[in-house]
């Protein structure tokens, strides 16, 4: 019995692609042997900075002790500075920007690359920051579902200029897993709970120290607090673009974030850079133990 | 009689802020001389990708005969890699990364840095690169209203939770200003329009080459001539929060983009990696024209 799943493509146009050029990464099948440099893609993982894509994709390669004949591992998309890109065996790292738009041209190419190579039975894990609500700095939250700004699990996108809704579940099986992975690692404290995905950092998150405010203090602190009643125990602009996409495109999706500090006590992000550069770690390091183990259960 | 224009920020609650740590930036009243840093700048000019900010600080470094001592400019926001930021003289160029939600968090820090600079009479404007409607590739458009997706001037976002809809025209003075430099100049076609500013590359912007697309060519062909009989020029991610604000902490601010395609002919981007380059500088070459001629017309 098979149990590969397949890259689904919801776009009867693509097949009528001559070529396919990826722009934003500086790809194209074209010019690319796809299932020859992505084949073996299980994992995508993927987070804001450029940088840390390249020190998770070294740290990676040397927790699944894949020899690199101690070259540094090249940039995959070097012609342009819009996306950087790695490899190691079954990893992929990409990075992704700040927000939606950003990250969803990253997903649209993404995907098309994991397709056009042929790849099956992916998971694709976002790895990255977030305000944590009511929790200890440094706490890592694996995403259960992502909401919007009125806490439903729901992404609505303008297509052709009508609203769309799109479910923004993420996968129950590999958020379940992680958690486990959380409890194993035992290094540092680890939840299941919802992420509120906005569009703008400073008035989407409620923040009071932005160039714009229009707000007081007891409203901030009553939308918060509502937040937190409905569940949402971290907040970040990337996933539920994630969920929608990896939804519709049958990829198990998964968002894990680091929360910097604790928003119901503060706006800005004022810890030393070693503490960040720490809980910036937790993440990789969880997705990383979750990786090994999946590699290890198949051998 | 003083003519000079201050930074408005609308925020009250920054009074209070003892400090103010842009975070993103990686700069901070507690720690950078900002008046002294960047009480000079009369421009901002921002773009999407930060290999193209440094080479349009080299060429303003030249065009305004600034020395830099044959020394590279340095990257004044190094300690991040979220967002590059290059000075020449009153040059401030800063990447936006891709999308609203990644240059909304730059503009509200950099309007802050401009404020707390004690910055008078600023230009802001955005140079990048679009689709265009109907229109040679390779025209220069200069943004007279971003509009949404249904073709109206106004930009809702959503604040605790609620919609706030900002009007999204941008400078007229300036837009004036810079359509007359592209006549002086004479170099490429440069029009004056309005731009569609959309979130999502693909389905916003009537792709069909996404991972994702549900519509027909018929029903995207007839979304982009709706657009074009609404006076949409052309499509990028950023140009309303650029314009909402700049109105909104009374900036003057403009948006050049140069078009890189006809989207009444093609979705994907396959001109030659020189035409596109040529392409990209345009934008550049105009509002450098502009800069050199503002600071002339001061002597």
């Amino acid at each position: 019995m098979s149990t590969e799943t397949t890259i689904h493509v919801p776009n009867p146009h693509l097949e009528k692609l001559k070529e396919d050029a990826l722009y934003h990464l500086a790809l194209g099948t074209g010019t690319h042997n796809f299932p020859a440099m992505f084949g073996d893609v299980k994992f995508v993982c993927t987070g804001g900075s450029p940088s840390r894509m390249k020190a998770f994709i070294s740290y990676m390669t040397m927790k699944l002790a894949i020899s690199s004949l101690g070259c540094e591992l090249p940039n995959i998309c070097a012609a342009t500075d819009r996306y950087a890109m790695y490899k190691a065996g079954p990893v992929l790292a990409v990075s992704h920007g700040i927000g939606m738009s950003s990250i969803a041209i990253m997903l649209h190419d993404v995907i098309k690359l994991l397709y056009h190579s042929k790849c099956t039975n992916v998971i694709l894990i976002r790895m990255g920051t977030s305000g944590g609500i009511g929790l200890e700095p440094g706490t890592v939250v694996v995403t259960r579902q992502a909401v919007n700004a009125s806490f439903k699990p729901e992404l609505k996108q303008i297509v052709l200029g009508k609203p769309v809704i799109r479910k923004t579940d993420l996968d129950e099986k590999t958020a379940a897993e992680l958690m486990e992975c959380g409890k194993e690692l035992h290094q540092f404290n680890t939840v299941l709970g919802n992420t509120m995905c906005t569009l703008d950092f400073y008035e989407g998150q409620a923040r009071l120290d932005g160039a714009i405010c229009s707000y007081t203090e007891e409203d901030k602190m009553n939308y918060l607090k509502a937040a937190n009643e409905a569940g949402v125990k971290n907040m970040e602009m990337e996933s539920a673009i994630v969920a929608a996409m990896c939804n519709l495109s049958g990829i198990r999706g998964a968002v894990v974030c680091v929360t910097l500090l604790n928003r119901l006590h503060e706006d800005q992000i004022t810890s030393s850079q070693d503490i960040l550069e720490e809980y910036e770690e937790r993440p990789q390091k969880l997705v990383g133990h979750f990786i090994k183990k999946c590699i290890d259960k198949k051998k």
